[in-house]
């Protein structure tokens, strides 16, 4: 055995050595321009396995709020390890009476599971406008496909605990409330587009800071 | 030159007769279940040029209806020939004070093109739910990317005529008013994810055809 | 108010009508062949909310096995309403001293976070075959790039449990032993392959079944 | 209601902050370099509704060429904000007698519409070398799959306009004549590999400028 | 040992139970109708070593024609083990003064080996028209990239060999000659759209066949 | 003719001249940080028929180690060329009794095609951990899909050579034995993963060079 084991080391040496600017992830470089496709990747030299580890989901975001719920997002922005393998993860807390309001994700499909307590969750297929929503018990996953409208509610009588998956390192999120009322679109642009009564605009524009 | 001529028939013959099977196209056999990536496509024997025209945007829709506004798809439903190549096209018909209301293609980016008159149009963006639009004059085009909420407007004193296109033969169309009201989805659930008030919402369930 | 209403009902129905072929999501019809990008989807008038919904994954899988652990996986296969969402889940439960034994994913990157317990968990990069393992503690999670190696190892006194999520619907799983050591692959090109000794082979393939 | 509003504000405001380097859209920085997936993105901070229009397909390109015709791109390099967005645009004006010659998109499938006049256009497809070309009316759209030699000729009496779409922000476009004649290419190489006789392509080299 | 051993095998069974009708490939079915992302697979108790390897390349092609050359694919219709994975194949056989001509794969790029004798290939971009064209010998590489026309020419003394790989199961192939003299596209379609002389594309269709 | 040559001439300046910007491949400059899709493009000015043209597969690897054989890939780091196209290329190298042991390439699938000699090739699939080989023989080609454990042995009396090419400008290559034996992964975690015995770890630790 002895015999032949420098040459297997050199081979082994030569072999890594080829290969050494070869990275099978690509860890994002956040000081850099994002692209279509994700982040530029760190050097290898730069990457540690901290670099695939996130403990910002272990603790419960803050519920004291309009909406009694948190998001606690693990997309590439808050998770660079996430970068160009088309995955990411959230966290969501919902007290008593909680609510994660009516979203879509326009990049991604979401898997969510229950943690802890009871949550209804829902989404509106755009065929037909037909609406698909449940009950969720502790342990039930349930899919949200692209780009569809859908809303979690805590519908039990503790607080909830869910974790969800996306299948893009940045699914993005538009809030539908926030899309419609908490910037400066004009008030009239959304009654035209909307059909909602201008009251009731104007009510929710004052309660989410929109203006115009 | 006579004296190859016959080899090279035989070539051109067994050539094409190799490749007989292969197609640079797939257009949709409706008749079949579609998947992920979409239909089945049609034998080439079933496949005319008639498969890659499409008259059905040559003729305004109608436009008398609440919305003064009508939109005729070209997606792989209606234009088979656009099966698997990403990529499908409409037309919209704005009357005077026509609108195409807020919504979302949730599997496709889009262009307009204004081909006649003047049409505001403009999308809303999920970071920090910044509002992008403006009024557009003919020959104007304009890109709504994948997903987000966006709306046209016809703003000038005539009619208004537009062709849109997709980055997919299959880009989805869902209607904020159409989703929230034109279901079954419980008023109580509307409220909830939305914070309209529930008279607001029975309004409009009233208009749409909503239940629940 | 009442005036348009009619107009508008026939504007819904008939618009509701042009779309009604038009899926914005692919639940998998598992009685027909699968092909790349999936299975065919079911027609709309078979997929209800249960399409999208699992309830596999609530219950623990059986650890009185040798590896002390159990993979519960909410695939294509269990959970067709992920079929071309590009996402899909499994459960993980380690008894104390429980270990996923060193494994790859084909055809996905996947996302753990950790529920109870404590696991260390790691992966070995191509790029000179650098490891990276960290202990995770509740909480936390971890990516695992697409195809390499990888473990979960229950590192606590009591027992762990993890979810996972998979950046594709049907990512695979190939057990390093078991594909070594389960199958029919004749011992002689398992040791020229793998440079094992013969008798650490057959040691192995008598504890899992493997013949040759 | 007045009571939870400050929470509610606060809660919009830190949610905005935690997605603010997150963007749902490309707007190529023209200004980097490119990459196989498009340019580095913009910051937002110098993104305006201007980074998503483009006024440049509102005027009639110059046909007074050998053509008769004249292709005006909206591709990434002339519109950066379809960076990324898997679609692009252009405009062809044709005068009586116009032709756009045989070229193919090697990157994108292609949606023509006729806005004016009659255009005949057609594709060859490369299984069985079969020709699919038909004359199209004001309204009439037509497909042409990725890769495919093309031509669009004006049959009409007067001129011809049509819009274009692409599958991909920079679709490429590789003319057929100019591809042979226009370049360094030794007249040799052209005529063994077209089997044209040299006298034909040193005609045409000298009408299009090639050497060689 | 033997103590744990019955656990394990239960294991074991059960484990591949769970994943039976899971594959990592998708051997085509040439007998169902090919989709936009390939064929529909073959059930697993269908498929062996046989379906991956294919003997079809083995052998020269006849080279006994006009361009004194052959090209023998192994593509998915010859090939099916190759479905949804990417890649393919073909043999390229170059008697002396062997061409093969100017062609492009509209679903692919290609690399080709030179095995044998020295060969002159090039393409030419659409980027300015300009040409890269070069004299390979043995063990050179060279790609082409999609999309794009290019050829190549046995420019040594004996017989030329080599294979080439492409970046799809199904990457098409348009000669050019073929596409516009071997169908029955009119020759004033054909002068119209290339500017060639009508003498010169009547004799080239007399030579391949064309009508019209 | 004469009279419309500089017209033309013009046109296809000024044609040149707004593409000038665009590619239709992507050499990499691998001076600057790769990502998802690849590295940033180098300045058409930069590039050369030699960008696509790369002979370092043209010499036989050195088999002066303990497998017997080379492995000399024409990958993205050693071929600019193929960035962002999909495929690249290696040569395989086996004297007698050469082995490339058991190994994933966790970007791609790929094709072997057998130049000289015989080689034993075979894959492990994950669905029931089928193994699927055979003795390849001059000229066959077989094809191994993403992300599966494989292999190649000579088994022939003379030497062997065979290219590879990849789905994949950068395929990954993780070798089994490397991954396991020859980094500072501590053996207490490779017996726990692989039920290996600490002595056999220990033993192959030592001929690779691994530690821990």
């Amino acid at each position: 055995m002895k015999m032949f084991l420098p040459i297997l080391f050199i081979f082994c040496l030569s072999f890594s050595a080829s290969y050494a600017s070869v990275q099978d992830f690509c860890v994002a470089d956040l000081s850099m321009s994002d692209g279509p496709a994700g982040y530029p990747c760190k050097k290898v030299s730069g990457v540690s396995v901290d670099s695939f580890v996130y403990s910002g989901l272990g603790t419960a975001g803050n519920t004291t709020n309009i909406i009694k719920a948190a998001v606690t997002p693990a997309f590439v922005a808050q998770f660079p390890g996430v970068n160009g393998l088309g995955i990411s993860a959230a966290r969501l807390d919902l007290a008593v009476g909680g609510v994660i309001p009516m979203h879509t994700h326009p990049g991604a499909s979401e898997i969510l599971v229950v943690i802890e307590g009871t949550i209804c969750a829902g989404f509106i297929s755009s065929s037909a406008n037909i609406v698909y929503f449940k009950t969720l018990n502790k342990g039930d996953i349930m899919v949200f496909p692209q780009g569809l409208l859908h809303f979690q509610i805590n519908s039990g009588k503790g607080s909830g605990l869910a974790f969800v998956s996306f299948s893009s390192p940045n699914p993005g999120l538009q809030i539908l409330d926030f899309a419609l009322f908490a910037n400066n679109l004009p008030t009239e642009l959304v009654t035209t587009t909307t059909f909602l009564d201008a009251a009731q605009v104007k009510k929710l524009k004052g309660v989410l800071g929109g203006t115009g």
